[in-house]
């Protein structure tokens, strides 16, 4: 994360277009690409992950970072959409579908606008995830991975041990259905691999690596 | 509208902040101010008025003037809202309430990021509006005002005689209520008064006055 005489987010720089592995088009050159036919600098960083997983952790150190580097950022994250965006909404598949189509939507107009939108909730379903990812493009998906005992040991709420016991009915990764990412940009492993801190290093790492930022 | 050699939006002006007659903050000098302590040229405009009054046909008329004078515009009308915002809110005035709290955060964060944010949703209550504003500071309310007659008479879907004849509940402005702001910068009238481009020039003029955008 060493700061260099790039370029400050927001200058005009030719930008390449690529297709990853994937066939997912991806692009270079650090910075500018298009969302819905508008140019901008923006681009989303989406984190998907079990409950106590660490997405908030990571993606706050990722925003106080991309700030250093005079990126204009917002994080949405659970506590955010709780407050302002789920009201109403409940656990049945269709209200968590409809609950990350709506945080993607709010990422996707940030996006398009030369902000660095960070969402950061469960996000349980490969599908609505992937319909985000299509309609926004410059996407970039962060796994947070760690084993369910993990969480449990680190949950001071007792959550994950009162949804094993039966307690408390339709929590994800225990009696609700989580569903990985198959291809996710990053993968960052929150027992005692790595650091939030690391795991943050490891997104900037893509993020330069894909061209939304530069090195 | 003229265009004159005024500074690009997003250039580091000098603000100067001043009071209104009605005792609140106005930011003075064709720019940069601070929402949620973040320094930004954005602020929110909000349209608010019975359901056909025109909102929607003047924010969008005030949105390509903005953005032939450079600025990012985001409008989110009622369109916009229905589709990635509202699901799963009814017409209770706390469902309504909440709608419009959430349209407010969505142009509240777009604004303090350098964005025009463009609310226009019918937002019957007072007390929710002025939440909004007081949230967001940089606010500028544009009431949109026809008499019930003539937007009963332009309603091709009927709804307005269908809600005077009892056979629609809940109709804002006939049998649920509307409550007009008391001092917004801006009132448009859409009966034969003013043509929608007349009704967004007097908005454009006002955000002159105000500083917002420059002359």
């Amino acid at each position: 994360m060493t700061q260099t005489d790039r370029p400050a987010p927001g200058a005009p720089v030719q930008t390449t277009t690529t297709t990853d592995r994937h066939g997912r088009t991806i692009h270079l050159g650090g910075g500018v690409g298009t969302i819905d036919g508008r140019e901008t600098t923006g681009f989303t960083i989406w984190f998907t992950g079990l409950s106590g997983s660490g997405k908030s952790t990571i993606a706050h150190i990722l925003e106080g970072e991309l700030r250093r580097r005079g990126h204009k950022v917002e994080v949405l994250d659970g506590d955010v959409v709780r407050t302002n965006l789920s009201k109403g909404l409940g656990f049945s598949k269709e209200d968590r579908d409809t609950n990350i189509l709506r945080i993607g939507w709010v990422c996707e107009v940030l996006s398009r606008n030369d902000v660095v939108a960070i969402g950061a909730a469960i996000s349980p379903y490969r599908e609505a995830r992937d319909q985000v990812r299509a309609k926004i493009g410059r996407f970039v998906e962060v796994y947070v991975e760690a084993p369910l005992e993990v969480l449990a040991d680190r949950d001071v709420k007792g959550l994950y041990r009162k949804a094993m016991a039966g307690e408390i009915k339709g929590f994800t990764g225990v009696d609700d259905p989580y569903e990985p990412p198959i291809d996710p940009e990053v993968v960052c492993h929150t027992d005692d691999r790595e650091t939030p801190e690391q795991s943050a290093e490891k997104v900037i790492a893509k993020l330069e690596e894909l061209g939304y930022i530069s090195a």
